[in-house]
């Protein structure tokens, strides 16, 4: 059985995770972002948000773990990645990612996502496409 | 002067990060993704590579810190995020964000870029789209 196989077309995933202080101070600390933002919260109530806004990338982080971790096969790599932000995420949020395969072509190895991020009371936060090549 | 008026079509940016152990380690316990193409030298080799390969997602989170602080206007906050990786980094490789002003919606304050990855000896690593709300 090739790994291929181990995708079809409609299975759901779903991957539970909370932006901790912890996660938004690795990310600052990585990358360096120091956006008024996202780090100064009368900035970002000025600009009509409830607080400090999480770092959107961070959920990019997430499809990472998600399709390294998450999968029926470890021997997949992504090719691309789109995101499209709905709703803010703030510190402590939890956000739900729920991806479906939408495509897989067996010839070429390569299988698609939909995904979508939703918060603790169903509220879209974030959607788009992953493209991965199974080995 | 609006924020907008600071952007024009054809802008040119750029921006050099490298990919150290620091930022490796950090994304790392950030997201907790050990995929063994990412931390298992003998796997990524036995599927044709050089070495680990680094997170593709560092990469969208150096367009975090592009578009959080490398712009002329730090009002900004992004939208919509693409990208299709073509070669993978390695620990230390440098790697140069080329970004261009592709389009500019003064009526409701949307700005497009068109960027690139390139390592340092001008190959390809990665492409797409960014697309900013300017405040």
């Amino acid at each position: 059985m090739k790994n291929i196989d181990l995708f079809h077309i409609g299975d759901n995933f779903n991957c539970l995770f909370v932006v901790t202080e912890d996660v938004y101070l690795h990310f600052q600390e990585m990358i360096g972002d120091k956006n008024p933002l996202h780090v100064d919260t009368d900035f970002a109530q000025r600009k009509g948000f409830k607080k400090r806004v999480m770092y959107g990338n961070i959920l990019n982080g997430y499809i990472s773990y998600f399709i390294g971790m998450g999968l029926p096969s470890k021997d997949v790599m992504l090719i691309s990645q789109s995101i499209n932000w709905k709703k803010p995420v703030y510190m402590d949020d939890q956000v739900n990612l729920e991806a479906k395969v939408s495509e897989v072509s067996e010839a070429v190895g390569i299988v698609e996502f939909k995904y979508k991020f939703r918060k603790k009371d169903n509220v879209l936060v974030a959607s788009g496409n992953i493209q991965i090549k199974v080995f």
